[in-house]
């Protein structure tokens, strides 16, 4: 509880504390804010009016709360951002114990607390390379019965591997960014002797519901990271829309994987859920068929993050239907898993470097992440509130992505 | 002719002009700097001496020559580098019309003008994105032949898009950094029924020979660069050699392409040639048997750099071959049509990206841009001087691209 006035269904609780970067009309400097219920904590204005006076090791890096993107702050690694978010939950605790502090300090209130509905966010770090992963096992099962049929949904690395596409960063953008349909070359006829591509507008474009998460430490270049220690380089997680447009996928995959069909805009939250806001909400996931190798081996089976997940569509003519309702322990990979692969080769992650964890899709068939598998590939329009149907996107429409956990 | 003594064979002609990052010794500050023959130029000492007073638009703009990357020089646009190449050479010119600036400035020849062997050099620009094409049709066509027999060696999209792949940016290193051999999952027997992965270093690395470029220009998220604009979004070229794991590809790049194989380094030479220095190189590559959407139409058909390239191979031994003399006419597209085909979805492109060309072959048997490619897939080793032989590269290989026109 805290003595803020929090909606007990807000989102950003006192056990959630997630970091973003925010401006507002009267100060359009980049900087970080914390989220809490309807409010923003400007930790800047926080520690300049002697917010961070009761603990030293916070003191001596509040320059990271001045900085325009988080990644300063991700780099002081997740023990300095455990001490902060455990700090700013004493502070804003209702039995706080130094109420002096924020809580009856109300000149201070009013310089560090701002309305969630005056500010303006931005995107939360730097991102240097995006990695796109495709973890979420229902979700290629799915695509690829559509693709190949049932005998050969999975390809024989599936269970081996976590699969992975390197992504583009330039164009990952915070919820909200309005995203243009792509235009890209669309062949009407796959299944043509002779294909021939036209130029147009995409008329497959659809959402896919992930998990993102951003990494804080780098390692260096030709030395993995164990996966014992995968966990130290995990700064926060996002929602993340990976919008694809299916026909121009479909022509332009082989034989070097998705390319202009998702590189056209990629929407992450702007707020970022700090590793430890995770932690206690993790659980088991899905027995792996393969035996694994060493390197992709965890002590814990309880290492997946189960949080729940909501797809929500509106329309031009503005009705919203609930569309996909899912978890994320259908994630068959666990993101220390993922960190361990992406750097066996000796890939250095860097910090401020985003990973998605594939399509999420429950195990039965409905609510799944995506259009495609909702629809069966456009056969079975989804109804919608308001009397409409989709078995694509169109023009006008809006995807809200949200997620909860404990 | 430059007053300066150059050798006839300097790759650093008074024709060339790249630019790199540099430090020294006495100055650990990574600086841009210019290569002539066998000196460095620095501008910023230059630019302290007075060296560019004989420039109003370049005197405004040497706050760029202090800078740790080339970016802040790059964002200023192709004409501005058009500008500064075109001085220095005047400047560096025997018949220079302003001798007293540096020809005769014996003090400033001693602050600006350091030799190129007292030089440590650093990645030249911040790399945001980087795209791997595959526009060398004919290793395109080479290792499809491998794959999957000559009668389907080039898929059905080749002819009509340049295929592409999004890349590892963190990896990027310059020339004369150490590769460490990568590891990862490795399939001994890939025709078995069950594939059972072991995990281990590659067995089957292998270099690919490609040219590289910078972008310069951004432009905005959704709105893509036309076919006849994408020259004024080029900074310069580089040569690249994509280290690739073969065994680490085959096994996992189903069907999202090309990641670990590709993903633990990628080596850029450290100077950049800027995009005048290439123009005048530039004639017709080969014909496409399709016939091309307008967006990726040209008017000119002398759109293709036609570079000289060369590979050198030296082992642990000592002894040196050269194994791949090739041309970059044989790229089936233009830097312009990859520019727009890489934006036609609205996707955003930055300073300091970096394209890859794909790997560059010739079309006829023998010295391909790859090792897979001249061994045929490792049955037909490579005979080098002093008696050795290679059907992939060994631990203490050292792997030399070279590139030159006009």
């Amino acid at each position: 509880m805290s003595w803020l006035p929090l909606q007990p269904t807000s989102l950003f609780s006192l056990a959630n504390i997630p970091f973003g970067i925010f401006s507002t009309p009267n100060n359009s400097t980049c900087r970080p804010g914390i989220a809490i219920g309807d409010y923003v904590l400007d930790p800047q204005s926080f520690a300049n009016g002697g917010g961070f006076c009761a603990s030293v090791d916070i003191q001596q890096h509040v320059a990271v709360f001045s900085a325009k993107t988080l990644n300063p702050f991700a780099i002081l690694g997740r023990k300095f951002q455990r001490t902060v978010r455990e700090y700013l939950q004493s502070i804003l605790s209702i039995d706080t114990k130094n109420p002096e502090i924020l809580r009856d300090n109300f000149v201070l209130r009013k310089d560090a607390i701002i309305s969630l509905f005056d500010v303006q966010m931005h995107r939360p770090l730097d991102i240097g390379d995006y990695t796109d992963f495709y973890a979420g096992i229902h979700h290629a099962s799915n695509v690829g019965k559509i693709l190949r049929g049932p005998a050969n949904a999975l390809q024989p690395n599936y269970t081996h591997m976590p699969i992975a596409y390197h992504g583009r960063a330039s164009s990952v953008v915070i919820s909200g960014t309005a995203i243009r349909r792509p235009w890209g070359q669309i062949v009407p006829n796959l299944k043509a002797e002779t294909k021939v591509p036209i130029l147009g507008p995409s008329e497959k474009l659809d959402f896919e519901l992930e998990l993102g998460l951003f990494i804080c430490q780098e390692n260096t270049m030709g030395e993995p990271i164990s996966i014992s220690e995968a966990e130290k380089y995990v700064f926060g997680y996002v929602l993340i829309n990976d919008w694809s447009a299916r026909d121009l996928q479909s022509w332009e995959y082989v034989p070097l994987g998705p390319f202009g069909a998702k590189n056209f805009g990629t929407s992450i939250s702007a707020w970022v859920v700090l590793a430890d806001a995770i932690e206690t909400t993790k659980g088991s996931g899905i027995q792996n068929s393969s035996q694994l190798l060493p390197y992709l081996s965890e002590n814990s089976l309880n290492s997946i993050p189960q949080i729940e997940l909501e797809v929500e569509i509106t329309t031009a003519k503005g009705h919203s239907t609930t569309i996909t309702r899912t978890n994320s322990k259908n994630l068959l990979w666990s993101w220390p898993q993922i960190i361990a692969h992406h750097t066996i080769t000796g890939c250095n992650l860097r910090p401020g470097d985003l990973l998605g964890s594939g399509t999420i899709s429950g195990a039965e068939p409905g609510p799944e992440g995506s259009m495609m598998e909702q629809t069966q590939n456009g056969k079975v329009p989804i109804q919608l509130d308001g009397g409409e149907e989709r078995t694509v996107l169109l023009d006008g429409d809006t995807i809200t992505l949200r997620g909860w956990a404990g």
